[in-house]
């Protein structure tokens, strides 16, 4: 007996990031560009241990037994307080959730409002891990290129009229994944706008909004939100560790009881550990300097590598240059596949991911190729891009 | 603008359990038979304290980064070990990942098998918010009554007779929640025949199955699977600790992949200090002796439990003798609901779940209700079970 595989995982994909991370790992030395991960330095490593073993001596049932699926309340207040003093966003209106991740509020969202047959429309290229979430729902993504201050607005407008049956948005306004590109406080009005005229909702993933370290932070769109039609989600993952699995989804209070249902019958609750250390990081610590300190490695390692890589890549190459998060993107000149060029410098020992796996259509030819610059050290920032300089010359004067 | 929500989160319900919870809080002082937590006094605090330290301090980057999404390579061997040795699950043919708990281990058999306007046929009465997972993926349930060892077996045929659009088949076979019944294993091999005559894949959740105090263990439907029909799923939340958000699914090798990415694109990983921490207890401690211990505190909870309401209750009131598990329940005589009895009760200071919350049909009368005898203290159950068999002859006399 085979089982059937339900129409929606049948189409789900395998990550192209974990293929690259992979093929990696067989490359003894090998200078990685690839993970989205933080840089360890930033990890607040004497609180955590140190708030893991208070709590653990003087109240461990607090931490061990159930808790309530909507999330731990102090970390809750903690958040709302700080979601609506610094980004604007009215918890008159709306309501939170403590997730496991950002990619649990993409789940969240896509088994709130998708049903099978449903269009999503997405930034492209952008993070395939909701990509396929949404295809994990039965949706079909339809794709918006997107420009360095966010989607190409005339090609959104483009396909709500063409997608009468698309029911979300996706978009990542601060610091894309992958292309480091942020959307314009101009650009987030229309999005806004538009979405509203064609009654579809926004699935706003906001993961790195905390971590700009130059130009003047910008109002995320749920902060312009009157209709109750953006779904907001927000990530520990970035500002504490990945492996904590906290985020926060933020909606209209209409939706709160089924939230609540949704995580319950999904996993229950987050873990209370985690919930508990982020509280009292956020509030007994110094969270501002925290953030500063976050913002100020990342500031200057995203300097060194975009300096050095317009010193050293062939001039057909261009490169992005974020104000804040962990990515920046080089485009090869137009119609040339990146694919073939990041093989090469994996061989030469520089990981980094080719633009196709961001896309849609994963086995077309692409011309970016993501770079992390989060976690390599100065000095591997300055040997990889050396790595990349040579391997683009050659490339382009074949 | 209203938000559409998706059809199949239209269908989802709030539990009931969580609605006795919160009215207990109200009841100063109330005795609690009515939430399925695990005793804390069986939780190995030291250890865990211990190893969270151990880690944080000597290498903190190995649970704070992003960790591979099947679990933790050590754990998974670990589980694979013991499931194969102590329950004879075949490691050839199956393979396993780490999920948030077993409650995420029905939401990834649900997304993979279920299309929308699939049947599923549960136990009834049945853990509802199983049941919640199922309709959150379009499912309609049929239900099929428990006997004390086991579902109707006629009455299941029937069901598959009569829903081919059936998919899969929900069970519980140890010590189940509600009811504390156990599948013997001749019906567990008759409901795999039936299963696979009639095509239908088994979600198999066994999350009481190391606790067994009475009576000898019997293995898995997984242990019989030589078709692949078998999804099992197994939960640390009553071994280790709820809180862990730790639990496994065993499935068919031609799945791996699919559920791999099913978890990369729900929430990435499960936690990976909590994983850390327990393999080191499974592997570094004695973790037979703490089954044992975590047994006995049930044995004596339980026995005492029965004894006392044998004792106390109306002739009328039959109660399940569970050999394992946390949970008896209660059946009042056919015809009669519970519901009033359990309110009545709470006014007096007990709490417990009334049977209609485990139905298909929550609103329908029902004449069970669950006892988890787990977290209350000795005095506890023997004062609770007094109200409750004073109760019980007022309530029959009437």
């Amino acid at each position: 007996m085979t089982l059937r595989i339900s129409n929606k995982m049948q189409v789900v994909r395998g990550s192209v990031i974990r293929q690259m991370a992979e093929a990696a790992a067989t490359q003894e030395g090998a200078i990685s560009f690839a993970n989205g991960n933080p840089s360890s330095d930033t990890f607040m490593v004497e609180e955590f241990a140190r708030f893991a073993a208070d709590i653990f001596y003087k109240d461990p049932n607090s931490v061990l037994q159930y808790g309530l699926s909507q999330g731990y309340p102090p970390l809750i207040h903690a958040l709302k307080d700080r979601l609506s003093t610094v980004w604007g966003i009215d918890f008159e209106k709306n309501d939170l959730i403590i997730v496991s991740g950002g990619q649990q509020a993409c789940d969240f969202a896509s088994k709130l409002l998708l049903n099978e047959g449903d269009v999503v429309i997405v930034e492209e290229p952008s993070f395939a891990s909701c990509y396929n979430t949404f295809r994990s729902y039965g949706a079909t993504l339809v794709g918006v290129p997107m420009c360095s201050d966010g989607m190409d607005l005339d090609k959104l407008e483009q396909a709500l009229k063409d997608h009468s049956e698309a029911r979300m948005l996706y978009v990542i306004p601060s610091f894309q994944n992958p292309t480091g590109f942020t959307t314009s406080a101009e650009k987030r009005q229309k999005i806004y706008d538009l979405a509203k005229a064609y009654n579809v909702a926004i699935f706003e993933d906001d993961p790195y909004c905390e971590l700009r370290f130059s130009g003047k932070d910008i109002k995320p769109i749920k902060s312009l939100d009157q209709d109750g039609l953006v779904l907001y989600a927000g990530s520990f993952s970035k500002v504490m560790a990945p492996a904590f699995r906290l985020g926060f989804l933020v909606f209209d209070k209409s939706l709160t009881t089924r939230m609540i249902v949704s995580k319950q019958c999904t996993d229950v609750h987050s873990s209370l550990l985690f919930q508990n250390i982020t509280y009292r990081c956020m509030t007994e610590c110094d969270y501002e300097g925290h953030l500063a300190n976050s913002r100020a490695i990342y500031k200057k390692k995203s300097q060194l590598m975009y300096v050095e890589l317009k010193k050293k890549l062939h001039p057909a190459i261009r490169c992005s240059q974020p104000e804040g998060g962990l990515f920046m993107m080089l485009f090869l000149p137009e119609g040339m596949d990146a694919t073939p060029f990041v093989w090469e410098a994996l061989r030469r020992g520089v990981v980094c991911v080719p633009g196709s796996g961001f896309m849609i259509d994963q086995e077309a030819p692409n011309n970016g190729l993501r770079l992390c610059y989060s976690t390599a050290t100065e000095e591997e920032i300055i040997r990889g891009t050396d790595i990349l300089g040579n391997l683009s010359h050659e490339w382009l004067t074949k």
